[in-house]
């Protein structure tokens, strides 16, 4: 299978979506000279030009694109050519209604925007598979060429009558039986048993709170209807070009699908990574969205889309610092990434993204902001020897898309319990705690793991309760959240409220969940938060910390920790670094101080200073550090925002 | 007519609902002896039956219920069954698209949760008529049955073809004439004259505020529509089993349906309370409702439904201590509830209210909780003996559903001014004060009253005026709260902008409404909330309190108060205590401590303590306490949330 | 053409709407005396009567009409005649569903509220067209008839194919080529490419953000098509009134249509004003309408609507003292109104805006209410010799419906960057300064001007922009807002992100945008809001303030000012002054104390004290005070809330 390695060859790749119908031809040249000088290696070219391709149906206009990729491709500029199937022209929508999404409540989704395409709808993949063929044939040899990028940002929903038609398909695949559907979705509640296939329907509005178990299975249905998309193209463009990976951008924390199954079917997994410039604990969310994919790659990956400045599509879009910009860059590499692409290369003049910050601002190439991407480039150009290194982790999270749907279901115990804060509160924990740590999926070979972290698992399949209990039984470290092990996989609670299997291992059994909705003090100065519960302990558990009135909150029994309630930050921390003392694990450095991030990338030091003041980081050797080109030893001294990236001497 | 004694037959019901359906039949044996084992006396089986007993259209499925009817009778449990129609099976939706309810902007309400019935369908009550026929005429001579519970929290709304079809009907009947129509609604105003009754729709969105008289008369019809389902059913019933009560089930404030006019048509009387754990105040909203239910009952009603432990649809759903269960159950039945049921008896397992407690919890019998479950069903049957008895109130506080309707529409002078915390106001003001009451329709009765509070009453009908001032020029003490007879039945504003024969009797004519979106200062250390006025006041009239700049606020006209604004609790708590006392009132014992609730039902007497800490109750007798079996006198110590039930030696 | 001076004749008129259809024809007589009593000049007649005119398709009830005028002209009331097509009849939208409005996620709005009229439709057109005609041949050459008032607060938008149909003809017009539309509204981006005119649409509900080039087009086409249905009814009527002046009805800040082009079509320029009482800076607001009409008007203008009390949409609806009733309408005066008038003379009873003050409360007219509308109706008449008198500004304010609509789009850099906030605050910063000034359009000559002040102009087309840069050449001083110049008419950012012309007037060249979320602090005690840039400057362009790093903020190059912040109110207002005063900008008056308003109005001083404290105001030579009929000089003391009204002696 073609890889990554196939398109870095030893360079870090560095570029972004490259949008030029948006121009006269005769701005082209200039663009590939100013990128040349930028350092450019790569451009995405073609996300959103179906409507140039294919005008009217069945047109084919491809003579732009091929005076395209030739002028790239005389200026050194490799392209990864994208399939356009994420932005449909007006007239698909026209003529084939059925393609236009439609909402829960009805409203018909028009275009206009982008992303007005039903992933159920026959209509629209005969017309986007025809038109990925024919770019395929016509463009998959051509020189320029090196890497495919499929869609983009899948995510569309529909509740149209065809996608019933789907849906009704899937769970037939699925249960095999209605018997077995009505099972699974407790239609005994609330008189929803299903008599026959034809009423089974996507949850649209309804007077109350919807089925949790119909919503689930539909949102299973459609992450996978979105990969069936994604693997049809797939297939047709490994027929035509089988030396050519394929990719699909996914972005952090992203609710509507499942990465982990569409990672499998990837040759290259990338990343739009958007941290927000006026966050001060951006890099947390960042790095968790790094390591996932780097996880879901199993070795470097791509970061597809990030920005050079502000984006446009918060409430206010703060500008970025070109300081800010080289750590977030240093830090994708720091953490597996060996492409770092941004959306995109020249700001658009018109459209809805002409406020979203590029490579090349309105303003022009003699400007401070461009002047720190050409750095960045020559920057990226001295660091490359780090392509293809691993990151090795000793410490693993647990993270499961069917688990997040299932956990924010309405009606449940408290609409605070998000996945999303509880995700970024333990990986925020790791992060200060200096380790370094993967994403697994709950049914993943844990043996290579000396800790598994657990921010929670609320629906947890037998075979991931088999496999968490079976690594504290093989002599691993799991600590795990609240509120773990609650439901199986059709959602369904188990008996007793919790997996008893689970519960042995942890040495704790709930008897009754206790939302909070105000802090609560745990024995020291830190608090507990969303969450506590009156937990039963088994003989020999041991408690860490209780609440006020002595209901343990924090336990250990063993290798195996838990915790009824969200710690304070620092509280999380001191836990989490002491439970991977006791297992063995270390962080990159000791002697780390605060706001410092360092991760080791194969024989390469990372040391990324996220604080505003100076930061002296203890080295236990001497170092090369590449940047700069000089021999460091001893306190490493790194000015606010800046970084160092070192190779033992 | 059958009545709620019939069922009680001397023990105060325990109880829930059951749904066993949602089981194996290996489980049910189980849970008939549990039950016993907790004392549960009555558990309500089929509210959400209609798809088991009706899988597909005109078919029959009764077996399982007879057989669990069987079971439940052999264990001793008495069963209240329930007409299934609140929530149709999937496939009346999908053969019958005109039963699914249509919102006000025309989207539908599908399947998947409940309540998806539009209340004009004839096709939904053909169909729903003849099952609760079929049920009646194979269960309704059943041995275990004892009581009818028809459909479940009434509230369905529609504004369909349909609808409106059935509203112009109602409208016809109400009206008699299209001029009379038009001149109730005002349509002068902005043109909306109707000529011909082909125009007179549900109000549906519209670019501007909707009539106020339109959407008023919407909500009555909605109620009445509601209320035409029920009497429908009951009418079968009572052809089937005459010697059997039925009833339906109310909430607390619920705005929906008018509960005067249901309880008129009810051979028992119940209501769903659900006081939330998280509020320090919950015990005068549960109050409230109880009162509330016992003023319709006019005697002993049924709890049918209230919360073991957390609820699943506020925010964040608290956890329910024992203690404070306890004391719930104990004010239901001091202020007149004879039954105390629950939702549900078995936690379920899947579906939208899984994380709903219930008597037995997903946890199981061996809890903390079940143990606080079968406590209260022990000390239940200690103060069995007074099942039967009446709560004497003197005092009697107006509550209208049609005018707490019209005093909400769009288009008001403030939309702070909502009944709902205007009515707990000054309901937790008579709390506060100790003082029993009942509450009252504005046109009932009033003559065994002392004193009469009216919270709110916007619209005040001729007949309701006539009643108040009536009631004033008896001798009787009237205490009205602000902008309180403005409007007559049509919504439309009495002549002077405020009733004149009000005014007489009040002593005070508003000039002009001056709503405050901030607190004002009242002459001692008391605020102003939500409204003040300008008000004249007639000879005579005496001026109880003032705004800073000398505006009166707070008048007495001989036996007739007037309030123009909201007062702070304390100083509402303190008028209204001082009202009572001239009106020769008395709470239920003197020296109350605060947060202690003391009501007299019958021979015996409630106290509860609400508070977190100790109280002391000073007891002007002996009497023996039932709980404890022990014979009290003195001081009566009652620990944080603890209670007594008191019978005078 | 005549004017509004045919109406006045020497008097401020003075009077409201009035709907005597909402009353028994008995009311009338009184009315009519109570009109006298009050010292009414006009009331506005049938903008709500369609219903009442046309009952049924193509009736004609025009008696009552005539009788009701007949009654006002022998009580010499006058009467500005409405055309009802501002709210049609019920059986217009059954009839012909297709005039009733659709908004962009295809929800119909009906009727039972008013403006339920799509402005595209042929069928509304026909029907309104048809009766404003057979009412201008009844009633346009009755005595008592003095003026027309077209529709009413035109706004409505519909999304419907017809709709779409006008749209694509008026784009048809503007465009003139497919290739155009495409190149001005950005296709290329998101793949929007239209191939065919059939698929250009109205900006519907769409998976993401809308093309914002289409959405400002579409809000341009909204604001034509209600112009088109304005002018349809105008020259309907001047072909049969020759000799009657029409109008409709601006609001405040009003964002539906661009009142310049509708100015353009009127012979009376009017405004609703509905200042909040609960604002202390309401004053500020008014004033900005009442100088935005009368440059529209460009001469005195009527105040078509504002309230004696309370109005019923905002939240919490606070009552008006009179005082401050006595304040707006002088300021009105003060500002160039000719007319002042109310909505409505008599509460209704009945109807969506029963809660909305009138002339006439519902408590009747022995209120304190009524007797400040009458002291108010009497000085009117002492004052009368201002009518037809000019307001002469050296300031000029740009304001521009097309930028303000296309700065609001989505996807911006701040959602906070409103153009209502900057308006206001800029105007208010002018207030505070005690500067009157103009509005003018972007491409308005400018001459007569001393400075133009540009709060923001985010589109500013060729002409605009060399309007101002010319004004700049030509002497002028300019005040810059940040954000101006970025688009070209087609919502394109112009290159380099900035013209480029504007930038060299101004000396300044923003390099990249930098929105704000917290207030930043300038030099001194002020602070930033909302904005900030980073600024190359020209040689020899002077910082006039920095940020805390040093950045320029505030800006000066000749006479060319540019604040790249919207700076805290004092420093506005010091800037405005000193630049006013370097421009040869002086004050109506030296000296005036803080919160006093002062206004020349041709001959006449006016000197309004909005503050709660007296204030002393110095004149400098004697006057005669027109309101107490005496002379006075040195300084004038002014009790809170107190005016003046001065004539030089």
């Amino acid at each position: 299978m073609p890889s990554l390695a196939d398109v870095t060859r030893g360079r870090i790749l560095f570029g972004g979506d490259y949008n030029p119908e948006q121009w006269p031809e005769e701005v082209w040249p200039e663009d590939v000279r100013l990128m040349r000088e930028a350092g450019v290696t790569t451009v995405t070219v073609g996300v959103f030009s179906w409507a140039m391709l294919e005008p009217t149906p069945g047109a084919r206009e491809f003579s732009w694109l091929r005076r395209l990729l030739d002028l790239l491709h005389e200026g050194g500029i490799e392209v990864c050519l994208a399939t356009p199937t994420a932005s449909p022209p007006p007239w698909l929508g026209e003529r084939y209604p059925g393609t236009l999404p439609v909402t829960a409540d009805g409203t018909t989704l028009w275009w206009g925007s982008r992303n007005q395409w039903c992933p159920s709808s026959a209509d629209y993949r005969v017309h986007a598979l025809a038109l990925v063929e024919d770019l395929a044939a016509e463009f998959g040899h051509h020189q320029a060429v090196r890497m495919w990028h499929i869609s983009n940002e899948y995510g569309p929903v529909c509740h149209c009558e065809e996608s019933a038609e789907r849906f009704r398909a899937w769970l037939h695949k699925r249960y095999e039986s209605l018997d077995a559907l009505n099972a699974a979705w407790g239609t005994a509640f609330w008189s929803q048993r299903h008599a026959d296939w034809s009423t089974v329907i996507p949850p649209r509005s309804a007077p109350y709170i919807p089925n949790p178990a119909q919503v689930l299975d539909f949102q299973r249905f459609s992450s996978d209807v979105l990969l069936e998309c994604f693997t049809a193209e797939r297939d047709l463009l490994r027929r035509h070009t089988p030396h050519l990976p394929v990719t699909t951008n996914f972005m952090t924390l992203y609710k509507h699908v499942d990465c982990w199954s569409f990672a499998k079917e990837e040759d290259v997994v990338s990343l739009d990574s958007y941290p927000d410039p006026g966050d001060p604990r951006a890099m947390v969310r960042s790095s968790l969205g790094q390591d996932m994919t780097r996880s879901q790659a199993g070795g470097p990956w791509m970061q597809m889309e990030m920005a050079a400045g502000s984006v446009n599509w918060r409430g206010v879009n703060r500008a970025k610092p070109a300081d800010r910009l080289r750590l977030e860059a240093l830090q994708a590499v720091a953490r597996g990434a060996d492409a770092l692409c941004f959306f995109q290369w020249r700001a658009s003049r018109a459209g809805a993204e002409k406020f979203h910050s590029a490579l090349l601002p309105h303003a022009g190439a003699d400007t401070p902001h461009h002047r720190a991407v050409r750095a960045l480039g020559r920057e990226l150009g001295l660091i490359a020897e780090v392509v293809g290194a691993k990151v090795e982790a000793e410490v693993a999270v647990v993270f499961d898309w069917p688990s997040w749907w299932a956990l924010e279901q309405r009606g449940r115990l408290s609409d605070r319990v998000d996945l999303e804060p509880i995700a970024l509160g333990w990986h925020g924990a790791l992060w200060d705690a200096h380790l370094t740590a993967d994403y697994v999926h709950p049914e993943a070979d844990l043996s290579r793991y000396r800790m598994v972290v657990v921010p929670n698992l609320y629906l947890a399949s037998d075979r991931a309760v088999q496999n968490l209990t079976g690594f504290v039984r093989a002599g691993g470290t799991l600590v795990s959240g609240f509120f773990t092990g609650v439901a199986d996989e059709t959602d369904t609670i188990r008996p007793g409220g919790v997996d008893e299997r689970l519960c042995e291992v942890l040495g704790v059994h709930p008897l009754e969940w206790r939302p909070l909705d105000e802090p609560v003090p745990l024995g020291d100065a830190s608090t507990g938060t969303l969450w506590s519960e009156e937990l039963a302990l088994a003989e020999g558990t041991e408690t860490l910390a209780t609440l006020a009135d002595g209901t343990p909150v924090v336990t250990r029994n063993g290798t195996a920790y838990y915790l009824s309630t969200l710690p304070s930050p620092e509280y999380l921390q001191r836990l989490l670094a002491s439970a991977a003392r006791a297992a063995g694990v270390q962080p990159a450095l000791p002697g780390l101080p605060e706001q410092v991030e360092a991760v080791r990338r194969g024989p390469l030091l990372f040391v990324l200073n996220h604080g505003s003041q100076p930061a002296v980081v203890p080295l236990p050797a001497a170092h090369h550090e590449l940047l700069t080109d000089r021999a460091v030893s001893g306190d490493l001294v790194l000015p606010p925002r800046d970084a160092a990236v070192l190779r033992p001497l």
